[in-house]
C-alpha cells in the first residue's frame, strides 16, 4: 500500500515534475504529507483529518519553490498524526522502516522523509520542526538535517502545530546534496561570520546515554580542528529539562489552540498517545504559560550570553542515544521523548538553527552530533557541514 | 459491511443456534460484542482490541445459558469503544441506526443491540450497564431495558469496565417478551414484596428538559393507579450532579485500572473522547478515591431510607431527553453526558435494579421513563412492567 519501506503515504498519486533546467534539475524528492499539493488533500497523518479536509487549492510555498528550481516532487510520506511524536510510530498507517537500523523507529515526526532518503527512494526530503521532527529522525537514521532559523522559510502552505516554535527542514544523505537543496531553501541573508568558537555544551552532553556521548566525543575531537578554540560550558543555570519544561507548556498550548476545533467537531481517532497530549495540552493553565513565557525569556537572555561575539557554534548530541526499539510501551516512550526533548528545545526555545550531522555510530546504529548556531547562521552551519564531511574523506 | 441499520459488527461469523425445545425456542438474538462467542474474538468496539487478543475459549455464561434455554444468537452488535459512552458513535465502526428517531443517536454504549432489537432484526438483545450503556439506549430507541441489581448476574466471559458498577441487562420491544427472557436471565431469588408506593424523584425530574418533563408526567399519571400511593421525595440532600461525581471519580479509577495495561502496550486508537476519557480517569488521585467512597456510602444511606419499608419503587426519568441529533461536538456530547449521568448514577451507586419503559414521546422521539426497585426486586420491576403494559391495551 504504502510502498517500499512503508515511507510514503498509501493511495496517493501526488508527483510534481521539476521544471527543466533548474539548479535541482535532476533531483528527486519526497514531502511529508503537511506540504499542500495542489489537488490532493494533505492527510497530516490522520485518516480523519484525510476524510474532513478539501484538496489543496495550491503548492506550499517551498514545494513550489523546489519544483521551480528542478526537482521533482515524488510522493508524500507519512510522518506522525498531526506532527504530534518524534519517534515516527503512526497508529493508522504504520511505521516507516528505518533502513539503517532495523528493528528501530525512524524518528518522527518526519518519519517518512527521513525513511525514503535513508532508503535512497529520493536524493532529499521535506520536514518540519517544531519539537525536534527533523533532527530527531536525522539522527536515529543517520542523515544530515537541518531546524533553520526561526521565521527564515515562510510556512505557507503547510500543517501549523505550535507557531511560535514552527520551522521547515530537510534530509539529505550527503553535505554537497544538502548545501546544494539550501542555496534554493534559503532565502538570501546577510553574509554571516564563520564559526571559529566552539562550546561543547556540558549539561546536554551529561544527558546521552554513556555509549552515545562516548561516540559523539570522538566525533568532536575529529571535527576540533575546524576551530580556533573549544570550551565546555554550562549552558542553563538550572538544568535543561527545566528549560524544556518550558517549550512543553507553550508549545501544547499553541498545539491545543490549532486543532481544538476540528478534534471538538470531528471527535477523530488518534492513538492513545497523541490524544493524551492534547487532552494534556488543554489543561494548560494561564498560569502555567505565563511562568513559561518568562522561562523562555530566560532561557533565550542565557544563550544570547552563550552567543556573545558572533562567532560561536555549540555543539551537542541531536539525541541522548541512537533509535530505540519499535513498539515500546507508550509510558516508555513518554519518558523518553522528555529526556531527548530537553536537547532539542535549546533551538526550540530561542529560535536558532541547528543542523544535525551523521558523524557517529553505536554498535552499528546511527546517532547525530548536532551544531546549533547564532540567528541566520543557517549557511554557515551548512558550510560547517560541508567541511566537516570533506575531513572525513 | 455491518449489516442492516449497522448494528451489527462487521465480517463477524458468530452465530449459535439454540437448543431445540428449551423455554426460549424459536427466540432470536444478538450479544454486544463484549460477551465472548467460543471461537470468535471478542472485540469490544476497537479494532486495535480486536487484532491483539486471542479468540475465546468458551461461551460467555449467559450468552451460554440463553442457547441451552433455545434462542438462538444470530449476531455480535457493535458497541461503544470498551462500553466507553452513552451515545453510540463508534469513530472506528460508525454509529448503529436508531430506527425509532432517525438523524439521532442510537444511545450507548449498547447501541448497536439496541438498534438490532428496535429495528426487529431480532427478538431480543443482550447489553451492559456500568453508566447507562443499557437504560440510555432503552430510552433513545423506544425499548424495554433492565439494569439489573449489581451482582445478580454473573459476568463471566464479558468485558470488566469497572466492576463495582458492571452488569448485564437485555432489551426487548414488548413487556412479555422481557419478562420471558427474565425468567431464563435471573437466577432464582426469594420471592420479592410487589412494590405498593410509588417515589417520584423530585430532583431526578427537574434535570429532565420541559417537553421529556411533561411527556413523561403524563406516564406516571396513568400507572399512577397501580400503587396505593404515591409521594414528590426529593433523593439528594445536595444534587444528584454531586452524586453523580462520585460515580464518575470512582468508576473511572476502575475503568483505567481494568484498560491501563493494555494502552501502555498497545498504544491503541481510540476516538478523541474516549481517550480523554481515559486520561482524565488515569489523573484520579487517591484522596479524589476517599472523598468519593464516602460520598457513594452516603448515597447508599440515603437511598436505604428513601426504600425504608420494602414496598417503594422511585419513579425518573430515565435520561434528560429523547435521544440527540448525530455529530454533535465532543464538548456538547461530554456536557449531555454529564447530565445524564446525574439520573443514571443513582442505580449505579447503590446498586439497585432499575428498567426504562418505553412509555413517552416527544415530537415523535421515544424517551423512557425508569422504575428503580429493591435489590433483588429485579423481577417485581419486570411484573411492574408487564401490569404497565396491559393497562395501555
Amino acid at each position: 500500500m504504502a510502498g517500499p519501506l512503508n515511507a510514503f503515504v498509501p493511495d496517493s498519486t501526488a508527483h510534481l515534475p521539476g521544471a527543466e533546467g533548474g539548479p535541482l534539475a535532476g533531483l528527486t524528492f519526497a514531502a511529508k504529507d503537511i506540504f499542500d499539493i495542489k489537488g490532493h488533500v494533505t492527510g497530516c497523518g490522520n485518516p480523519h483529518w484525510l476524510a474532513t479536509h478539501e484538496p489543496a487549492e495550491t503548492n506550499a510555498q517551498v514545494v513550489q519553490q523546489l519544483v521551480d528550481a528542478g526537482a521533482s516532487m515524488v510522493g508524500k510520506t507519512i510522518t506522525d498524526e498531526l506532527t504530534r511524536g518524534i519517534f515516527g510510530e503512526n497508529m493508522h498507517y504504520g511505521t516507516p522502516v528505518n533502513p539503517n537500523a532495523p528493528g528501530r523507529v525512524p524518528g518522527g515526526s518526519s518519519s517518512g522523509s527521513a525513511s525514503a532518503v535513508a532508503g535512497r527512494l529520493v536524493d532529499f526530503a521535506l520536514g518540519s520542526d517544531t519539537g525536534g521532527s527533523v533532527r530527531v529522525p536525522s539522527s536515529f537514521c543517520g542523515l544530515f538535517g537541518l531546524r533553520p532559523t526561526h521565521g527564515r522559510i515562510p510556512l505557507d502552505g503547510m500543517l501549523l502545530q505550535a507557531p511560535s516554535f514552527d520551522t521547515i527542514g530537510w534530509f539529505a544523505r550527503d553535505a554537497e546534496t544538502f548545501a546544494h537543496i539550501g542555496s534554493v531553501m534559503l532565502p538570501p541573508g546577510p553574509p554571516g561570520q564563520r564559526p571559529r568558537r566552539l562550546v561543547v555544551a556540558e549539561d546536554a552532553w551529561e544527558l546521552a546515554e554513556p555509549g552515545t556521548r562516548r561516540a559523539l566525543e570522538t566525533a568532536v575531537d575529529r571535527i576540533g580542528a575546524l576551530f580556533t578554540s573549544s570550551a565546555m560550558v554550562r549552558l542553563s543555570p538550572t538544568s535543561l529539562e527545566e528549560w524544556s519544561g518550558h517549550q512543553q507548556v507553550l508549545q501544547s498550548r499553541e498545539a491545543w489552540e490549532s486543532a481544538r476545533d476540528w478534534i471538538d467537531q470531528v471527535n477523530p481517532t488518534f492513538s492513545f498517545e497523541v490524544s493524551d497530549r492534547y487532552a494534556m495540552a488543554r489543561s494548560v493553565t494561564d498560569e502555567q504559560i505565563v511562568v513559561a513565557q518568562a522561562g523562555r525569556d530566560a532561557v533565550i537572555s542565557r544563550m544570547n550570553e552563550v552567543f556573545d561575539g558572533g562567532d560561536v557554534v555549540v555543539c551537542l548530541p541531536t539525541t541522548v542515544s541512537p533509535a530505540p526499539l519499535l513498539g515500546q510501551r507508550v509510558s516508555e516512550r513518554h519518558t523518553l521523548r522528555l529526556r531527548n526533548s530537553a536537547l532539542t528545545s535549546i533551538a526550540g526555545n530561542t529560535g536558532r538553527p541547528q543542523i544535525s550531522l551523521p558523524l557517529a555510530e553505536v554498535d552499528g546504529l546511527p546517532v547525530g552530533l548536532s551544531l546549533l548556531g547564532d540567528y541566520g547562521a543557517d549557511e554557515q552551519l551548512i558550510e560547517l557541514a560541508r567541511e566537516i564531511s570533506r575531513l572525513a574523506e
